[in-house]
């Protein structure tokens, strides 16, 4: 079973950004965990701050994957194209965010990419991944 | 280990309501599955379509249980009261929608309830009620 | 033939409140002229003040009553739950309201049971409830 | 007594135009049994693709009639002149629509007709002209 | 020297309607006296329901005349295409309005006609047509 | 003299909710110094989460009352239907909030109650109780 | 093969109006060197002020032409009667600009006409007609 | 017969901003002009940068003048204090505008005087002045 | 103890100004029955039509006085410089309005001011401003 | 002659998304046939999902190419800078949608493109290509 | 070299109000510093809490002075009238602003001046001043 | 000392696009005499139409580097993750604009960036880098 997860812009900052609000585990880190505990899933794990190059791994993934985790960071809010991308593909996607989004700006309370994913996971920490992990599983199951 | 699970209005029409669309098994049946799954947990279950008497079980289960999984149905977009109840009792609430709300008409975009919640899981079925219930006994653990 | 009228908040006050305006005949005095004049269909009249009570009636009346006759009142233009029992029960609903709403205040003019109902009339005082009798005998006809 | 029926934009078509949604049935042939139902009432009957031929007609109608049935089709939403001829003559007029516009696209929720009307009828198909006719009927009587 | 007087929907109707507030002299009648008043000036007067028809006399009228004074009733609000004309002639118009629209509905705030026209005189009754015209007479002189 | 004092959704929690904040009174207390202050006033209490009952209760008490003192919490930005109730009955309302909630959320600033009262009360905490009080005497004596 | 131009108001002023913009060429000019390019076409052409008969023409030519070119000027942002018309017959509808309507005012981003066609040119000059009715052959080989 | 003209901010400025727009003419000079025109007038004329000294002004001659023609320039799109000075006075005013306040930036189209006025007079320059004067004087007359 | 009492423009008109809705007393009036009534405070009156010096007065008296009530008039719904005013000074300020601007116009729900007071009396006539006085001495007492 | 193609998101994905509604016909077959069909144009075909690099390609193409023709996709909506870059270069823009975005997503109807391209051919499918070709062949010849 | 600095409403209490955040510096003493460190300007100093008072200072300085620094404070978001001002002399005019407006409230986002002025500085502090002078001086050499 | 210049979309077109407007000096050599200038200074280029390069570009500076200055181009009003970006690093941002976005069109008034930037310098061209970067050179020093 394949499951893809692609973290969008400044993702990659998790553990170095405001440790006291986001902890100090990196996703890399965090990463090592997931794979010990679902040894029968082959993730993939893609992270990029450029909108195109995560609609580009949503294509590449997107006809023979099981499933996707996704987190568009900012681009939430901004990118039809994102949403698009995931419309025309046909792995499902489970859009998650580590905060609450809808507890933080006005502007965050859109998203572009939720209305087009199979559903969303919202400000349940690092936990929202695994959680749709196990989605994407009992999908398949 | 205490959690309580409340419904708002017209889920108690579950199963009967254009099956084609959410399924042939009810609330009540799922629920049997779920506390079998789960049997260290002692599952509370109470709906209504009264807003006010869903406020009456968040302050009733507000300050003692360990977790709360909260599906406002309709009320999420339009109750305030529900909101303030969620933000002034003690107990972590995390939202659960069994359809994704923003593949739908334009002002089920519009939540009350998100941004006082812990979080929200969307779109992804009744497995969402039990995805949240993970999420509440790994904040014990 | 079953028909269901179920009147929202503040209709209990008609004959009391204002009768300039409203004029000084109560529900109950109209609803004995109206069984009289259609003595062919049995209505069931059902009057509240609480949201969730309307979705109750709607839910125990919507699936083997031949027509439902409701007028939301205040609720029309704020509750996305009494229009999402409309939308999930199978009687057909005719939407009343006595006054003219769109001659009113602004915020009259939205109304979340319009688009999930049959149809509406507005406007024609009490007399609307007898067109929408006819209109709902006339389906059944 | 004297109803004048005023029709607007594209209910010409009515028949021809998608019989799958709106019957078989032309609004000529439905007039003929409108008036054997209602020997008693002089039907007058105006249809216009032309916004100012409807308030011509408004405006000769509207003083000595006993009621005006008005569809103004696609003008409702955008005829600020309509609504004006309605206010500006004596005549009462009820609004009356073929199909749920509410359930429509968005911008088919405003109307510069129904406040200024005595009232509306909404989505109860062509019942909806015999209905507003009964209306009118009884407050003559 | 050539002045047209154009007026829009519903102002054929001034003296009849409400004259408790509009008075009770018919444009007809201010005509001649204003026809009276300024013998120097050859005075076309066109009025029609039609907002076309506005639209031809506008073009008919927009290359020789010396002046246009128009009052284009509820078309003001909501005629694009009557902007447009007066942009595209080259005769200029004065917008008049008999009564105060900024003290009425929110809706005839909206000008299209306002920001395409010379200038607009609001709210003067039927006086402010005269002034319009010595404008007009003073641009010439 | 009688006087009702009706408060909504939540406001039972006053005392045990974040007492840093709302302080450690609850309204029982509270009422207690109230009563003993004003021995003169028959003070009758109702508190509900429920949107229906305290229309109940405003028409239970809106005809021979001397005056209401109302606390719609969070149902003040949501209820049309509370606001009818307070425009159908004859007791003059004062609308009491104890935090000054045009200094909270955006949505806070809508009331659907403030226009339908006689005034209002915002921010001055529990004293603003007291105060209504002293004005509906006021008006009485 | 029969195609229809249908032109809206004000463009019966072409090649009169602003040449520096639009150009010395009137609209009948360059109909004359249209029918000469295509002369296995039967172009229809019609222009009108008047928005109902503009609505008459898309009636009279949309069930048995092959094509139908509409350029509705200023009607575009404000006639949903237009495009209830176009949705109402059979013939494939392209709609037309001539300068770019996205380059200048704010309203003229609005139609109500473009949902409803097959399709829009706009900004390209009179070289748009040609290309729709290319389209439109296009359709019909 | 007293009239007062009251101009607002930056109208002191006029004949030395800008003359390619306003023309090289001071408002003094204008203002000769009119009192020989005018001589039965008792004209007085005030001007200031100052909100609450043109509101002064207003209450000074609001009981006792004729009319008052007034100018507010930039304070017309904001003050709300000036529409309660004129709506509070008994004075009939005139609102001015030398340029057509609709033909510029979109937040000129909002007044807050306007509707409190009797009537305004916009984008006929100078004039505009005259022309208010006339109507104050047949108002008199 | 000292408390301010600052008014803002048009409240020096009270008593003048249709006694039949204000009444016939004016604010000086008033202000001898307020100090007469409470001896024991040193009230300070300050009113003007000019927004500034308003800001002027809170400055002087906003870091040494008790307590100020303010009715900022028309400026309460424009004036972010006298909101920014009471955030800058020290002594508590109560927000009173005699009328209930809740009631009237739609712009006069906008306030920059009650979000930075400690709280608003709205809507309960002169007697607002005791009530406002026996709030700031509860304050101190 | 040169002539630019630049392909915004997702466009690479044609033919094999949704064939029932795009068909079955990838770009780069499409091109086949465009290039036979045109031989004296040379063709520069770019696609890219990252939206800088479409803004890399129309600053490399802009300045010595005779034409460009850009689908945007879903950067249309949201991309201030590809609107600018259109903007800066010299060689004039074509706009092309193949599918009819008005009659889609509300948000599809913004557009930060068509303003600053010389046009827009929307919903003429892979013909809009051919299309905007013959434009730009027409400019130069 | 002749230069004006012009504050609005509220900046006289710099150093007095809230310290911790503004610093302990008064804008009198900064300005002796300013002074020191470009002894070759004739800086100008002026401060106002009333708008009206700041255009008469714009219009003093504003023909014959080489630059102007203008703070307009709260009045940025409201006042049409100082960007009329500016709009209307000929001296250059930088907005400075001590704090960072985008990141404080929605409503200090709208600023009328802005487009009037030459440029803004924003949240560099009190340093702003010393940059805009450095521009000027830049301009002038 | 070391200091980022980040340049974002077209800002590589300076010098060549529109030398009317934006001069004829491209950034390059702009960027020789800014280093002649600050010798003491490091200042490291950066140019990209990607905003995730940008993004990237932020990130890799945003930790040791003493000072950033950004000119984010069209991302400022679209890109809500290069605003997430600066607020997730350390090193404090200065936002330039050349020209005064606000005085052009409607949506270049809204900033993503500013709000989470130490303050922003717009409208004061090529000199508003120089005095961001005094600006960083001061909080340093």
């Amino acid at each position: 079973m394949k499951i893809a997860i692609i973290n969008g812009p400044n993702l990659n900052l998790l553990g170095k950004r405001e440790p006291g609000i986001y902890g100090s585990m990196s996703f890399d880190d965090y990463l090592v965990t997931l794979k010990e505990k679902y040894p029968q899933v082959d993730i993939h794990y893609f992270q990029s701050n450029v909108e195109g190059e995560l609609i580009n791994e949503l294509q590449r993934t997107g006809f023979d994957y099981d499933g996707i985790i996704m987190n568009p960071g900012g681009y939430t809010h901004t990118s039809v194209a994102i949403g698009d991308a995931i419309a025309g593909i046909k792995t499902p996607v489970v859009e998650v965010h580590i905060s609450n989004v809808h507890a933080r700006e006005e502007f965050r309370k859109l998203s572009h990419v939720s209305g087009k994913s199979a559903g969303s996971i919202i400000g349940l920490g690092l936990k929202g991944y695994e959680l749709a992990m196990q989605y994407l599983i009992g999908l398949k199951g």
